[in-house]
């Protein structure tokens, strides 16, 4: 079993269950971090002649689920039609193994938009009114920021860019409509360009659009588009007193810029639940080169967004659908374009 | 000047300008901390005749505004037609003061209905979040929320209950219904009971609904009717995990019963703006007799929820359209129902 964290389940299914099997409908094989008691309500949620299995993986496997495949996994799937990538987001480095198996079709689970949609609405809050700063003062007893002037943003008003604009994004900036923003977003696909009460733009607009916004909510997956978009020249384009949150992935933003914006104060804030480092497991791996642990005006979050209570069950859950979707030949699946990396 | 924080501004008009005017039109009289420059603006937005004093109140005042009128000053001030308070909600003192004069008209000002409501939704997506706990644990260079199982929660269907549907209590629910929470509102006053996405309910409701509700945003004003209000009954009968979030006023919450449901797990935590217990200025004061400040799942805050950039100016522009509107006997104006408390 191979693991994408620090958690690894010993699971062993009943071999029975594994290969011996009639009238094989659909070879499932899970590939991640999985609860054994939450693989067997996923097994018992698809119709009989499903094989799911764990560990190794078979080589008549049909429908892959991994965040990681390597190219040697990939060859060796002879009957492979489909991977899924458990989680939203493509890393780059399956990006590249799945280049190489270019028939296959390749979808994510968005199972924790509304929970990454939540969190890039709780780092705008807590930058905008310094939730971290408030907490800390009243519980060493102080009241001061009662009594000094303020240095709480209202959202009422303000204008805010939501860039990316998918199953989060889109969520994302429903809540800061409601807020009383004034909502653009971009989006790489174009389309419907007016959805409700959000413009939406197409991404050759974004330099213009990154200069007139007060609030820039970075939604979007990491691609060679959107690697380094959010650029010095970006951030220091925005009015002052902004507000930048990423909830998409850190190289989204030019880490070298957005900390000497923050630092220099021509930012009000930002809140970062994505980072430019990450640790293998929980060791004390710096989130970045730089030291935003020391501002103030940063709030941190260690890329949590998509965990929530309850969050492996409605993995499954929506597994399940998607797994049952694809054996019905359901024409509302979109899969990810490989190339595009979404 | 009587100054209603720590707050003194010495602030001295020309003379000519308050007591020599021809052809007064009305006579309003500024009792409360109020920054000079922006007393000039508000001079400036009102038509010629207006007469704008400070310091001591002339007797031949028509509109005091104060948050904190004295029966004394009430008795002495013959012409006195209004009183505007400016802020939203009524100080039982100020109550009990302007029941000595029931004739007069007296209206809130509610140019902060939009901050205080960021304020609800702030702690609320910080309690669900574990805002602060993340944050900290980032800043002493620990990853472990990522890796632990999350005791964050998702909002999106879970249930919530708007105490109080004024000016604030509208505008949670809307964000909360933007988040996909289902939203009930309860208020005194009844009238419209389906608001687009809430349903609306007399206070008679309340006990039924809190026991179905996960989360709970106080948003009313203090008065005979909700003081207690939220008492340890009410907490008990919520469902394990819920969330209560206090931008009314401490009292209408049961001090002792919401300290124990926090320590003892029953709720998932709260989110403080308003406390039982206050400093004169800015001293030590604890904010309650329990010690909040210990337990993990409590966001305090120091009652700056109205208190944004700005404040001051957005203050003085509802003044101003209220006093116009009083002028041109507006009828969409709405006077406080003293004896209610608002």
């Amino acid at each position: 079993l191979q693991s994408t964290g620090d958690r690894n389940f010993d699971v062993a299914l009943p071999s029975a269950d594994r290969f011996y099997v009639d009238n094989v409908v659909m070879r499932v094989h899970l590939l991640f971090d999985v609860e054994p008691g939450v693989v067997q309500v996923f097994r018992d949620s698809l119709p009989d002649g499903f094989v799911v299995t764990l560990g190794e993986a078979p080589s008549d496997t049909e429908i892959l689920v991994s965040g990681r495949p390597t190219p040697e996994l990939l060859a060796s799937l002879v009957d492979l039609k489909v991977v899924i990538i458990p989680f939203a987001g493509l890393i780059p480095a399956s990006r590249e193994s799945l280049l190489t198996r270019p028939e296959l079709k390749v979808y994510n689970l968005h199972h924790n938009a509304a929970a990454t949609a939540e969190k890039a609405i709780e780092l705008l809050m807590a930058v905008a009114k310094l939730t971290v700063v408030n907490d800390r003062s009243m519980r060493s007893g102080l009241w001061s920021p009662r009594f000094d002037t303020s240095d709480a943003l209202q959202l009422d008003g303000r204008s805010v860019l939501v860039l990316g604009y998918g199953e989060i994004g889109k969520r994302v900036a429903k809540v800061c409509s409601a807020l009383g923003m004034k909502v653009s977003a971009v989006k790489r696909r174009t389309g419907q360009l007016v959805d409700s009460e959000v413009k939406v733009f197409e991404q050759s607009a974004f330099s213009r659009l990154i200069s007139e916004s007060e609030v820039l909510m970075v939604c979007a997956p990491l691609t060679p588009e959107t690697e380094g978009l959010v650029n010095r020249a970006a951030l220091e384009s925005m009015p002052k007193e902004g507000i930048v949150v990423n909830i998409g992935r850190g190289p989204i933003i030019e880490e070298e810029a957005l900390y000497d914006c923050l630092r220099s104060g021509h930012l009000h804030g930002a809140g970062l639940d994505v980072w430019w480092q990450y640790p293998n497991s929980n060791s004390d791996t710096a989130p970045s080169k730089f030291p935003f642990q020391e501002l103030y005006n940063v709030v941190m979050s260690p890329h949590n967004g998509g965990t929530v209570v309850g969050t492996e069950s409605s993995r499954m859950a929506a597994l399940s659908e998607l797994v049952r979707g694809i054996h019905n030949s359901d024409s509302g699946l979109r899969p990810i374009n490989v190339e595009l990396g979404y």
